[in-house]
């Protein structure tokens, strides 16, 4: 996924971490202990005081609700002001002029930039920068990666399935965009979940060399027996490169229903990052189902962005 | 009005009050309460702490200036971050996924959601789910109501004329469209207010079955003796159904002007919700004037939306 | 400039600065005070407790985003919440309703309106109104006054010229359309900076009257041995009165080049207000260079913003 520079520019020479733009090359014991932290958010009573030195900045050059609002609340629950930029209402989308944005912020003490943005590779040039004092936090880059999404769905499944060595999880949908898939399975390929199965459309099919040593499945296959199943959305604003996908076909063929729910694992578990289109990528009975854990996702993202928050500058 | 579904929905079994969608339906001693913590509110100063436990989402999907202001001011004298979400740069207008959002927000743990919109009856399917742990705030629904603005109306209302028993109001204006008339409306009913007069242009007269036990007067008849004058804004915005209403015209014919206010009582006061058209609705020397208890309505709004805050968890 | 009357209206019988709408008529030691607040921000850590009742508005009637950062960041960091006003979003940006607007703010206990608006005079009707408690800070006003861009510029060039009676300065570019070049010229001069040189292309030339005392001079003859050059940004959204100008051009004619700076002091610095238009004001490598300033005055921003907040209700 060459994400291999951004991997080595997001830790310090010591090897701390002080930004989060890839879950890929971070160790498990550094993932282990941010999944602590989150959890420990989760349960205790939290007594905060209000802290203006740690101010968060927002930006987001891609529509979103739910992240974006999960970064916000996550930020005032530690204490922290949030102030948001309007992409729109500035020239701050252009990629030319985001790197002085990012030094303005800096030069005005702001401690966390949170970015969304569609173009590969724009954190690469924002942290890869000598004296940088902001914490750059991915909201998700491109197709590439939306590394505290795969932390939640890690911390959510974990919850669940404590032996995670023995666990199969089958991936469904559109891998060719999906950076949730690409973050979800590098997290669970750090904690050891060997049994990864993919499956996606033909015209959804995964790039050669992502998702390595996962074999493409077909949907039958993938879902034999496992315990998680994961419906991606299918992601249609970056379907620019492919015919459209007919919702009704797309569900006859690779929708999640109670019946293809039945060759899975009888403990299964059903995953979706959100927004769903239902009756398209699962059946809307479904989404608030016991199987379903799609409102612990959502619950999750708050204590994971706080410890994320907390780590980088701890 | 057939309100009379979200009346019941908006209290517990123990009949506490948990969402504010109307105030149909609500008891006298219930709005006593709320508006002696709002006078509380507005007389003592607050010794807040910050407490991002309780945190507001606000969503308006429809224009607003200073409804939303005063929520979110509100919201921050009572020490509770606020994060909007912005209708038009999500999906989040569609009714259809508002119910998600609002399971969204709920599982990230906002506790009010602040909600204005378009569409009758919106507010229904949102409280009426099991386990719904969010509050819900009507910052306006469509024509049939804006709760908090009847409440200030009344609080404001009561400030100068404590003998609710023995005044007459006349409500002047688009009785049609305006939803601020039938909150007010009811919050005057409630506290025994008998002589309520309407009066309309009859393009604007209110429905058959709207604000019942209120007869419709010429605006002569209207005027006659009263003590408050609630002249209503043309809610241009809504109608499509209607003839374009010509301002100077209308100004003509039901404009509050000093010479129709001497038909009033020696004591009268005039008010409105704003936006205002001046020249239109009023003259424009009044909205200052000793008469005018405009900014009192303003001013007003922010305790009693403090108050509802926290009623609503208390 | 003819801000005569903004500069009496800004202050109180008393002569207590109450708004800051221009640096016209601010006195010597008034400005002082504000510096060294600003530096006490600039150096001590700060033990600040949340502050609700002292709530900040932004309406930002021109596009903006490092002066609306700084300002919202400035408030949060003395524990202000900020609110922020949408002038598309609402009829605000109409200048008939925007004294309506800031007497509804100042009914709901707002405490300070941050303004950028690109009518000339718009402060003075805000601010000329009998009993009017809200403090108005002007954030950018047409292209007559910067305040507090002034004040930065000002506290940024004292900190490395401490002799400020010695020092000449180059401001060079787009004289007609900067309320930069005016607020900061302000500013030296009541600092007793004497030898300030304006250089212009002729298509950009100030408007006779303006920069009382200061002479227009070649590009050779600004430059040469001075000690600070500010170069401004090319008001490219204010060119609707002028054919446009080409970048190219603009740079090889009066764009700053490690060449051109060689006719400076050899401890020359250079500044601009930001955002920088790179290889037409400025040479791209001079940006972060150590001449370079530029990073400063973004710092000197927040305390600078800091301070007029805390003046104008101390």
């Amino acid at each position: 996924m060459n994400e291999n520079h951004e991997a080595s520019l997001q830790v310090d020479q010591n090897g701390k971490l002080k930004h989060l733009i890839t879950l890929e090359g971070l160790s498990r014991p550094v993932i282990e202990s941010l999944l602590e932290r989150a959890e420990r958010y989760g349960q205790e009573p939290l007594s905060i005081r209000f802290d203006p030195s740690q101010s968060v900045a927002l930006l987001f050059c891609e529509a979103s609700t739910r992240t974006r609002m999960s970064f916000s609340l996550a930020a005032w629950r530690l204490g922290y002001p949030v102030v948001n930029l309007e992409p729109d209402r500035s020239s701050l989308a252009k990629s030319e002029t985001l790197e002085d944005t990012v030094s303005t912020l800096e030069a005005m003490g702001v401690r966390y930039l949170v970015l969304r943005h569609s173009q590969p590779g724009i954190f690469k040039t924002l942290i890869d920068s000598p004296g940088r004092t902001i914490h750059c936090i991915s909201a998700g880059e491109a197709h590439r990666s939306h590394p505290t999404q795969g932390l939640l769905d890690l911390l959510t499944i974990r919850q669940h399935f404590p032996d995670l060595a023995r666990l199969s999880v089958a991936i469904v949908g559109d891998l060719a965009h999906s950076r949730v898939a690409r973050s979800t399975f590098t997290a669970l390929r750090t904690f050891g979940v060997s049994d990864i199965r993919l499956s996606a459309p033909p015209e959804l099919a995964p790039h050669p060399g992502d998702f390595q040593g996962a074999p493409n499945h077909t949907l039958d296959e993938a879902l034999l027996d496992v315990q998680v199943v994961i419906a991606l959305r299918v992601q249609t604003e970056r379907l620019t490169d492919t015919p459209t996908i007919n919702p009704s076909h797309y569900y006859s063929q690779y929708g999640l229903t109670s019946e293809r729910l039945r060759r899975c694992h009888p403990d299964v578990r059903i995953m979706h990052p959100g927004p769903i289109h239902p009756g398209m990528e699962l059946a809307p009975e479904l989404i608030n189902s016991r199987r379903s854990l799609i409102r612990e996702q959502v619950r999750n993202g708050l204590p994971i962005r706080m410890a994320v928050y907390e780590m980088l500058t701890s």
